[in-house]
């Protein structure tokens, strides 16, 4: 686990907000094709944040660096998920480490 | 409360050393002559991490700026402490938006 990557990372309040987007899909993506489970299309993402493809792609890079975030492709798509262990191991250094 | 500045300050293994050494100043700073409740004097921080006065300087601002620690002057000396309030709300707000 990088900390300091994690913490770089959600030194940001658009990063962290797709995290939150992230955390409960169904409320936020519930019109995707493809089953959440597998996560979320970046396109959706834009479209949620009303943020370039761009700019929701860099942040995206940024947060899977970190290993915040994983992705899974699905033919043309690109689909994001939580890494849920990483963010629990995470709060959990830092709830005993701070 | 500025999220932003907290991750960016905690995003390096050295500001985090130095808010973990203030979380027990007994144990490292025992030779202190003013008393620890006022802080820790900058000389002692720079002396536990074997680092030079104006790194030391430079993460003990940016620590600062982040609200994680305060400082207090006697005399000549400056001495550093923890903010545990702000560190305390940071976790919180930590554990439920993440």
């Amino acid at each position: 686990m990088d900390i300091d990557a994690i913490h770089k990372a959600l030194a940001n309040p658009v990063r962290r907000e797709i995290l939150q987007a992230l955390k409960t899909p169904k409320q936020y993506f519930s019109d995707q094709v493809h089953p959440l489970e597998f996560g979320v299309c970046a396109g959706l993402i834009d479209r949620h944040l009303a943020l370039s493809q761009s700019t929701v792609s860099a942040h995206l890079a940024v947060l899977q660096k970190a290993d915040l975030i994983s992705s899974y492709k699905v033919g043309q798509w690109s689909l994001f998920k939580r890494n849920e262990a990483t963010i629990a191991a995470f709060l959990e250094q830092l709830q005993q480490g701070l």
